[in-house]
């Protein structure tokens, strides 16, 4: 082996998703792709709004194109960042300026500016299951260890209760994802504010301050009456890191950014170390595509379409007798595998060609994720398959 | 401090190019902008040729912005992999299939993947100066150590026989710009002959091969009749990093790629790496970037309008005795100072409001860069300027 030593569990678990993959697309080769029902990609299934076709275009006939794809500041266009910031104290009832808004490539390279910034080799990195699988690749790759907390597997919430005993010296960031991916919950205000004074007790231990990730590429897909807290207005020293992928559907483009809260410890060091690493990892975010969000940050996903998928997934798997979390926000549902070889469960959805993804990656075994941003149509094909992946689990229990 | 200990002196040092950057726009505000001849910054000056805007409006106009700003394969759309493989293939006869290309964000997240799947904590990396300085940046960011061979200042190709003498059993990769920025110099294919012989007996004596990033962005940016030697060609373990920046005037927009020579010791193992570090880094590259390239694979950049920025430069530099390398690629003219204080030369210039780049960053003392990607009316405007500095450096000798 000629690559880094902890790069190779990575290298190989990616072999382990492709492989899943590959599966998939014989079964397809095999039964015919409307026989394949694919619920493993969180790959947004609406198209981008209008609204990004016609900017682009706008902004090509009437921009100087060193100027929509030259460089600019490495944090992004100033005005860009302006206009982020004025949207989020508009809707939050926040105070960022402007230099508080560093454009990213994506929540990805967001999160990686973080964790470059912060982790020296072996500093460690809190979680809380279940919680989005390649967390645990990008703080290896920045040369981090991962600590997960135990879910809670009552509520879903955070696991307040087990935070401090995985919290040591070494610690320097949490992650939290809201609405969360795999399991659909909103982590409430209240949690959050435990969870900023289990931070305090914490921080007056290891004697230094931590910093929260707020990840929160699902902050627009929230259902019902539903609300998502605003996390620095509970966690003091929270960076939020937000994408475009789902809320204007355009995961392929990369586009995102990091917003500093003025609120938190070490405010300036924190904002020019992320103005370095950003800087570093990427250069700068996409160029049009920053010039594209700025027009349409008051643009929503068709909330509507994700509505339907989930009230027709979730009413048929709980009447079926699965046991599923009913999701508040974002476009996966939770499910309880209902036999205790969960690895045999997912191999039986396999058997029936529905593809579910093992909550294990998630550190949360016993479970499994069905991303349901896919075709309704796809949904109600999948019923049969379902209703038979039911009756072979009650033949073996 | 809460940041990282390694990145202190990164951030610290980001402050002092923002330092540089502030006085230009001070200087700017007392004397006026056209009265600044600011050769700082190597940001392409001729705009994207036409057809990357005919390509965008094409592409929203035919294809289902699913498919446009969608997740794809994270290595790249298989269409534009092959699309790139075939032309390198026409141009350099070479052997590249559709797997051996990842499209990644720019350059600079190119080298990062590969720097993230080879360095474990303390691994070393070698560069020949002078440098691009962003290497010693990167490489502390992936947790490496940055060890940089003397330049060879007579004929500034690379110094081969002060190779040896840095590479160590914890050396994993060597980085090699071509043309080198930021001595405009191409380096030959006997040196890169050369190179590989001495590669040959270094991983005799540490016991592992050795691998060499090519970074070449302005690989189209060549003058007279030099010509640009294919490394893979010369070089065993060669990984092209390749970006668009330079070629299509579209640095803003952060699209590259890696090719993977299958020549290469533990191809395979190589390339199952990079795909994955590549999406821990990124995900993906700008999706709709990626389908433009496609179709722009054939333009080229108007080397015309720099090549006469390049002679008019040189030429009147030399006239006035300073000691210039005459450019054979990229655009920057490299210029000895004429007093041996040659941050006293740096200084004087900014007196005369020329801004140039210290090369003590590229790890070449005693000389300045100065990037010629500029309008040709400010190259003519700065002439007195350089007159009066001329006159200063006698006076100061």
């Amino acid at each position: 082996m000629v690559i880094a030593k902890r790069m190779e569990p990575l290298v190989a678990g990616s072999s382990i998703i492709r492989k899943l993959f590959e599966e998939g697309k014989e079964m397809a080769k095999k039964v015919g792709t409307e026989n394949v029902y694919d619920y493993s990609l969180g790959n947004p299934s609406v198209p981008a709004p209008d609204a990004v076709k016609s900017s682009i275009i706008k902004i090509l006939d009437t921009e100087d194109p060193l100027f929509v794809h030259g460089y600019m500041s490495n944090s992004g266009y100033e005005e860009v960042r302006q206009a982020v910031a004025d949207n989020l104290n508009e809707r939050f009832q926040w105070q960022y300026k402007m230099e508080d808004i560093i454009m990213t490539v994506g929540a990805a390279s967001g999160i990686n500016d973080i964790l470059n910034l912060f982790l020296d080799s072996g500093d460690e990195v809190v979680v809380f299951a279940p919680f989005f699988g390649e967390y645990r690749n990008y703080v290896i790759t920045a040369g981090g260890v991962l600590k997960a907390v135990p879910a809670d597997t009552e509520t879903f919430q955070i696991n307040i209760d087990g935070l401090d005993a995985v919290i040591t010296e070494k610690t320097k960031l949490i992650i939290v994802n809201n609405p969360n991916n795999p399991t659909g919950v909103i982590y409430s205000g209240d949690t959050l504010d435990q969870l900023q004074k289990e931070l305090e007790r914490a921080e007056a231990r290891i004697g230094h301050p931590l910093y929260v990730i707020s990840d929160e590429p699902y902050r627009e897909l929230v259902y019902d009456d539903n609300e998502l807290p605003f996390m620095p207005a509970h966690v003091k020293n929270c960076l939020i890191v937000y994408s475009f992928s789902k809320s204007l559907s355009l995961p392929g483009e990369r586009i995102g950014y990091i917003a500093v809260s003025p609120k938190m410890d070490y405010y300036e060091e924190v904002k020019a170390g992320l103005i370095t690493t950003n800087r570093i990892g990427s250069v700068n975010a996409p160029s049009l595509m920053q010039l594209v969000i700025k027009e349409c940050l008051n643009e929503r996903p068709q909330i509507e379409v994700y509505d339907q998928n989930r009230k027709m997934l979730y009413e048929h798997l709980t009447a079926l007798g699965f046991e599923c979390l009913k999701p508040q926000g974002a476009f996966y549902l939770f499910v309880k595998s209902p036999i205790e070889d969960y690895a045999a469960f997912v191999e039986e959805g396999k058997k029936q060609h529905i593809l579910m993804v093992d909550a294990s990656s998630f550190g949360c075994p016993g479970y499994v994720r069905l991303a349901y941003c896919v075709s309704p149509e796809m949904i109600k094909r999948s019923f049969p398959a379902f209703e038979r992946l039911a009756e072979a689990c009650k033949a073996m229990r």
